[in-house]
């Protein structure tokens, strides 16, 4: 399912850059910074923006916004106008509301008494509402419902208030963490410092990468070091000729510096508390060469499949996917049952959002336009057909009508996730609960509503354990510092398919 | 000359509605705005902005900017979007700065402890930047460097803090006066209110304008009101059906709403100050079918070419203008020297700011571009040309070159205005100190310097006697009730020309 | 009366120019065939083009064309696309149809079995349709309904057929001359020259204008000219620095190149037929400061009022107009009759074809939003007010209305040119005959129907001898060799007015 | 490899609809030929056109063009416009030359003695040059150097000349086909009929599709039939409702209209000679869920994979693609090979033609941006990576870099087609003969050149067998009237590859 079609959304991606040594120049910044962007892409098309530092004191800060992807929001001249930084920060959006204008494009800057900070951010906040009085009674006007603003004022007025030589930022972050448990996953700059933050929770992802000196002849060591990326992805580091250096930790407080990476703070959940990572991460959002708790998320979507395979067998000719994105669930369920994976879809990718809206008639033929039928490669078999997520369920139905009536003599659906039942307050865009196929009374026979001849979902305690059971043995690889690795637990957010919140929401 | 070339600018308009009895309806209230905007596109092209608001309670306000002229910047859709108010505010910016964007667009709202509030801002605090201080001291980030957004959050904390149902906003609006001495002309719109706030010193214009009934059989009194409406200039009102009712005051706070126009409270100026209007509204930036101060800004114009021709007469054969501008003045100047009034120069209205750049050869034509010279009116004769105002003295230069390649034997210049020499700081953009023609050596020989045969300035006493001698005798007919009237004084801002600020300036 | 209010529209305007010794350089002649083309824009504003060739054998010829006015369909890199001419011609066009496309601007540019061409086109084919068989019939299909191309297609085929190598351009374009006797100004560009034509009748104007070198110590022969130019209007000689040589005359064919201008033949009309020049040029369409038959459009407008003031004399306390267009013609009326000249409505430059649309209440106020009052300048005064033309009669009712409620005691109308009543078939869009407020039943009655106190026009007669009352005299001025003037007649198309038309039309 | 990157590309595509009984009705036309263009996308993305007839007589046609993308050229406002028509044809455009213009955008509509006809064209014609000289010398300007418009104007001359009233549109089609050989797809509407036309050598493809009543109680007969569709592909099918009714043979004319379809004639080849299908519609054009000669594209590659396995085995531990293109072979040699198909790319389906142009650094980085390295699934193997073509080997190179860096052991390259080494003459815009890696020195240690352990391509003889193997079997399926079948012969144009072209070229 695409994105569009599912009404499912991320609302961010975020991406920070700091030049160390003699990488990037100035102008390599503004480009880095764009290809960061692009490979963040799926996190949010709505509208993009960067803001860069020259680092001096006072800083200068550039700031350029656009709506629409990347490359339209960002003219040769939009790049050139930020060429004058060495870091930056920014921040593309995902229009959740169908309302959308550029003043709620991210990263936002603020003036403050100490001077102007940028502020790029991933999340929702869970008590924003209370969050808003207050800093409203506080005599504070916001110009939008965004939490970003929330946050920047929170940051500009959070007491205990300083000299005012001499700002403490981390205090004042810290402070923010203490008002809000999560979801976030921030990037604050100042003058030359890019401070990293991940909510106790660690809902948000958030990831450090290096770039080493091309021609490095010296052994690995700091001093070869040429730059450090921040991202909401590690899928974003390829792209720019970083590695993957190491996650930042649930409640972390890191800064980033043209000196290198530090660990300022970590702020600890209440006691008891688990982490609480998404899990649509893995099932849905991420792209599957990224990263997350050291494992790829191909694999874990691999795992899913072969997962589904153990707990939906069927009794058919060949296993096949809904392109693109559940391709390597079935690529698994095909290796677990031993059935042949055959490719039954074709997509026009020149498809998008169109203005066409087909009468009836045609709007019957509505997934016809987007993937053609590879006839010969099913005519007169039985097929299971592996989607990642079924959400409202008016797009498999064509799906499945179009095989048919190309010669397939059965279509089983397996979906290599459960089905999705309750509302996410932290940060992900999911139908109302109405919309819900889950929970709509269609859900009782939905093989017959949807034309199949079976449908199954992958359980919650099956999509854990194909998330988790990879993690345990590879956190060993992981790069962080020994002390951090001990208090390292494991634990998932899975509310939107169970209704356990890891918090208590406050209204 | 017109403000392009000349580089001098005034920053904006300001242009509210509220819809009473059966007008407007609803849709028409976003028309009418647009309609007023239009009227007050000449006090600035680069952006221009709508709120309306429902007047419900709580409200539901609807928003639209967009840069470039109303016509631009409101396509249908963005009116249609906006139809479902019943009050509104616009404003239409100058591009003061050269850095232009769509963030800086006013009217702000912002969301307060008490409801969102909209403010559309004519003028510049002089106090600004220690305003901006203490407001940051209280721990509020500025996310722009605009005055608006400093207004909005003064308002915002201001004390006294009232209890939380029932905002003050009279006071708060008080209190702001009482921070800032000058200069602006403010609408606040608060649900189904508009407070329409000039300053004590009346540095920038506002007045009031009437609608009644198209068939109104009753007699004219209140009930046959259909809506109000406030502007910038008067030039707006006969746009969209209404009538100038009266300036607002001086420190004067009124409030507008469906049941008429009510004065709240007027703030005094320090003992012994008069007031400060900005004269060169008259002189140059107001169309001239306003009204200021009870006279028409055309015949303010005329009579200072009389005031020319006294102070300055010449031994020419006729007297013409630099369209279109000029016109009143030069003939005033023709009326009182009983020379004849001809034209010579036809101006192409397709020439707008173009980004066609000529080489040296080409560019020595320029102006020729704009101006077609009507060679058989004036060939062998003697010619005075009377123009508005000279700043930077780089447009008058060619037009005396065409108009003498064209067969004038003499081209004097006679100015309608005494020289600039001084900087403005409250609302008008003037070239900096050094580019002001009337501060360069060249001025010494200004006719040698621009090729004409002689050129004079109108002096400053000139200037004043003629826009005030209009006002005592008028005075009589405003609208005002009698308590006010006793207590208006006439006064006058001429700082660029003299230097006298009308209040000390703190940076 | 401007263009869109009235539906009265001149077709084209076209343009070309030739470097001549060192100017204009590459760079140079696309620029100058810009602002030639922005000094004919009130000709036409729906499209524009431009070729460029360097003159090279076989040449090479660069095209841009764009819809809108020539600021928005030129960009700079549009400009720097042309810069390898060092010759070019160039086009506006005026929307006739309402269904204007790219495919429709000129110039057109074919490629014949000799080379290619590009040809320019002012006027319309009184005999198109019968061409059109006639082309068609030779097996030539036709891509657009335009002229231009039927032009094109002629210049093609069109017999005598030459050797290969030598194609006679002029040949071909007499014979041309042959096949269509008006309306046609005309500009044929093959490798290195221009061929400028006007038809026989003269029904379109052509004018060509020469640039001297800027610093020309030596005698001003031959050998000073930096290049030529041809135009619809003289007007946009200023503008590039050149000045008024001669006009083309009718049925003149012209060579221009580097090496100067050259008449290569004159092609007669019909024995005992006039000049057709057309009348609207003077009365409506032409830029003022343009120059037709020796004398200023400006003088014959101004003669015109005058006139006026003769034929119909009113007592009334001042003479006003609508500006800009009547201007002229009301400054005479004002000469004629000793009567005071003043203005009376300020016009909003800001206001253009917008895309407001106000509901019925609002659309009685359209003038308004274009026109301002100047209320102190005639309240209480009889007002005799000068429009160039009444068309549709629609613009001037609400104009009367405005000024009646700003206090004029009457408002009479007097126009200075006679009613049109028919249709024009030579170049000029005028609204069908039904809309013609002059074939009307209101017409009877026109100044009750539109609200004037009078309403009176000039007649056919005055307008004719105020046009060519100027002509003889001026005559001797002009710039044509003794053979050709000694040739040169007098005569009008007056076509729309009296239904007299040069030539029989054919259909 | 996707077009963008390789250089390689078709020309265009073409379809047309003819709405039967009921269907589609007249909204239905646009939408269906915008649906129809949108699947044809793949062929060009330079520009789009439409022209609909309304089949009357005379008839209206409406045309819309526009530049990029179909959903950028179409807004709902141009389908509006296009709605009266119940029959139509269209056209999408490659931009094969950089200079891409408005202009150039098919289907050509032209006005001729018998009426207008629209003409749309997928190929080239070989001796466009000698037929541009002949049009042209029968006096015809040729505005563009488009074969389309040559093939509209000599439709429109070509004797012989019918009556007036009964043009005999075959005879003039015939009479072209014996002017040009190859190649060329053709679709010509005129009022209510649609000829579809092939050239003798069947270089282009060109097939039927046909729309049966959605409810057809009555058995399937043509009674059912709701209308017809001509496409260049048969992937357009699905997404209008179609079936895939026939290919239209390599010179046939088919008459296409409400009445059904109906060859008109098959003009021969010269005897001996055989068909010569563009191989390269099979490896690398065509969608792959089109048909061609009876065989689905994807069926083909997958076969050349398994040809490849046999051709030039490896001993690697995994099979993975280039994706997308590649997939099919890469499946293909999976199964013919026995070793596990895995994937290792993980495309950005974000990254488009982007302005972005880094420096030579970060340009080193530039497949990185389109590709993340799926590590996990490979690192530590040896993989064979099939790349379905290699045309200047600037793409592939980065990519085995990537894999390389990401922990692959070994990386070898197996390309399912032969390396192209010659120009084509026949509607593929292929690099010039320097740009292929084929011809470059560097091909002779190419796996060396480009970073891989081992490269190895297809063989002609086994391409063509791959391609060749499934026709005759297939054929009996085939919906062709047996007279047609009997002179079926298979042949296929590998000029490309081998340098034999099919015809003479005449320059």
């Amino acid at each position: 399912m695409e994105f569009e079609e599912s009404g499912i959304g991320e609302e961010c991606g975020v991406f920070g850059c700091v030049a160390a040594g003699e990488w990037p120049t100035q102008l390599e910044v503004a480009q880095v910074l764009t290809l960061g962007l692009v490979a963040l892409q799926h996190r949010g098309q709505e509208s993009a923006g960067i803001v860069t530092s020259n680092g001096a004191s006072p800083p200068t800060y550039t700031t350029h916004k656009g709506m629409g992807l990347v490359n339209t929001a960002f003219s040769p001249e939009a790049l050139l106008k930020l060429r004058y930084g060495n870091l930056g920060i920014c921040h593309t959006r995902y229009s959740t509301t169908g309302i959308s204008e550029l003043q709620n494009c991210q990263p936002f800057v603020v003036d403050t008494l100490h001077g102007k900070i940028a502020v790029a951010h991933n999340g929702e906040l869970v008590n924003a509402h209370a969050l808003r009085k207050k800093v409203m009674r506080h005599g504070v006007g916001l110009s939008t419902g965004s939490d970003s603003e929330l946050i920047t004022q929170l940051l500009a007025f959070t007491p205990p208030m300083e000299e005012l030589d001499s700002p403490d930022w981390v205090a004042r972050i810290k402070n923010l963490m203490t008002e809000t448990p999560t979801s976030y996953s921030l990037l604050v700059m100042f003058k030359d410092v890019i401070y990293a933050v991940r909510d106790p929770y660690g809902n948000r992802p958030l990831c450090i990468g290096r770039r080493d000196a091309i021609n490095h002849k010296k052994r690995n060591n700091m001093d070869d070091t040429e730059g450090w990326v921040v991202s909401s992805e590690s899928c974003s580091f390829q792209s720019i000729g970083a590695k993957y250096y190491r996650e930042v930790l649930p409640g972390e407080i890191v800064q980033i510096s043209r000196h290198g990476v530090k660990t300022l703070s970590v702020v600890p959940r209440p006691e008891g508390d688990l982490p609480a990572f998404c899990i649509f991460e893995y099932v849905y959002f991420a792209r599957p060469d990224s990263i997350f708790e050291g494992q790829m998320v191909y694999t874990v979507r691999q795992r899913c499949g072969r997962q589904l395979a153990i707990e939906a067998p069927t009794d058919v000719d060949v296993v096949s996917t809904v392109p693109e994105s559940a391709t390597p669930a079935a690529l698994g369920y095909a290796q677990q049952s031993g059935l042949p994976y055959i490719e039954v879809l074709c997509k026009n990718r020149y498809v998008g959002r169109t203005f066409i809206q087909p009468n009836t008639r045609l709007r019957q033929l509505g997934v016809a336009k987007k993937f053609g039928a590879l006839t010969d490669n099913f005519a007169g078999k039985r097929v299971v057909l592996i989607d990642d997520s079924i959400v409202r369920g008016n797009t498999i139905s064509p799906i499945i009508k179009l095989l048919k009536e190309a010669g397939a003599t059965e279509v089983h659906i397996r979906v290599a996730s459960p089905p999705i039942k309750f509302p996410c307050y932290m940060g992900i865009n999911i139908p109302t609960k109405e919309e819900l196929i889950a929970n709509k009374p269609e859900f009782q026979d939905i093989a017959g509503y949807i034309g199949a001849d079976s449908v199954k979902y992958l359980t919650v305690e099956g999509l854990v354990s194909a998330v988790q059971e990879g993690i345990a043995s590879l956190q060993e690889k992981d790069n962080i510092s020994s002390c951090n690795k001990s208090s390292r637990k494991v634990g998932h957010c899975t509310a939107c398919l169970t209704g356990k919140y890891p918090v208590e929401l406050e209204w």
